[in-house]
């Protein structure tokens, strides 16, 4: 996708730094590129909800964090995003040892970004499990507004 | 609301405490009632985004956690709930001293649990402001089946 | 609520004539307040899916009007309003003599109006049954933009 | 995808003899396979709203019967489906000679069938244009409970 920002991944990278609830839960970046970035985090014990699998909040903010780079990469340098809608559809039960999240922008505008993701639990032997479809709307906003 | 578990509160109040993630985010319960739930967490800097607000990710882990278990109140104690879809809208932008959540359910039925939550910021002098509306469809499964 | 337009009423009694699919289901708005309207239409044959209940796409374009109108009562007269975003919670099965709406804007912004709105069936007998929660993400865009 | 009822076609289209708000919309199935289903409308002025494009509700009833019907195609004979949730990212506005959809399962449970959907508006000269996302949740009942 055509990005307004050459220099999108180090403008992500450094806001990474101030991404605290991001470290938080574990979560990093693996791949940014204009309109899809993916990133994944080692589960453990605190991931999870009662009946031992991964609970839904991480798997939530997940697709937000790759969906929200993802459209973050696309805008100009003087411009955020911010999401104002989240949806999770969970599909399946999620454990294993990590969580991947994979997320794309599937239409670019000038106030709205949509965007879509993939969140996939990889088992011990490598093997990947849909667990979620995230989709969100994004908005862009002047950086100076936020 | 009617509940088909006279100890719902007793059995909620077991069950979070392998609510790792619900622990790790800070977050715990302050109200209990038959298809309604309320909790609260103290905002730290590990729950902040780059722009210092409450990352969506909390924001939505908090209104997954006040709907299922509003969900959960009401289901017989051989049953449980899941979530299989999540919806946020963020309104504003959160910060404050507290985020609390105030979820319900809006109908419940033999198979699905319709519910909303309201998530709200409290400032340090004790205002409230609605920073994102929460809808959830929880899911009623055999408690064996997960 | 607050409107940047004194003549929403007449602004929006102009914009129905040229609703055709508004009058090809026959749904017309029976109250117009700002950030709040109704309608509603008379339950015939042609409303029905296969299981003789309202079909599931009435009450979605009965929801997105109602929310629609609302969020337009709002806006300056050189803006309109877009659906951005749509979600439908199915909550009964809907039959009955009428089907009303009733949207409300629960959020203004300068980009994005929040909506909500219940869908209701109503019997022979004048009983309500609440049968779907619709929510909306409505965009203000400038009028000569579409 | 695996149905379980090999006579799935032909029970669909049984079930579009009664399907009287797609017959008044003007809508016709043009494929369909166990988990994806196809149809389309030819556009007229009655489809449109005030701004003379596709009215949201028309796409949100083509998407909600492509979802539907391919949800209906992999369930046993004894089994319906209704939508518990539907929703609709508008992501560009429609008009042209036709409206298609395209709707499939992209996971098939025992109690909820996750649908996702394409509407597409195609031009005079054949060009296609993506004009919505549709998702929708869709739940598998007993057919003699509606």
């Amino acid at each position: 996708m055509i990005t307004k920002n050459p220099d999108f991944e180090k403008t992500i990278r450094k806001k990474l730094e101030k991404q605290f609830f991001m470290h938080h839960i574990g979560f990093d970046l693996t791949k940014i590129e204009p309109g899809y970035v993916e990133g994944e985090l080692i589960l453990e014990e605190k991931h999870q909800q009662q009946f031992s699998y991964t609970h839904g909040g991480v798997t939530a903010t997940v697709a937000d964090l790759v969906m929200g780079f993802a459209a973050y990469s696309l805008v100009s340098p003087d411009e955020g995003t911010v999401t104002s809608d989240l949806k999770i559809s969970y599909l399946r039960p999620g454990s294993g040892a990590k969580v991947i999240g994979r997320g794309k922008v599937i239409k670019a505008g000038n106030l709205l970004h949509f965007c879509e993701a993939d969140v996939i639990c990889l088992s011990e032997t490598g093997e990947e499990t849909l667990i979620a479809r995230g989709y969100a709307t994004m908005c862009v906003v002047k950086a100076n507004t936020h």
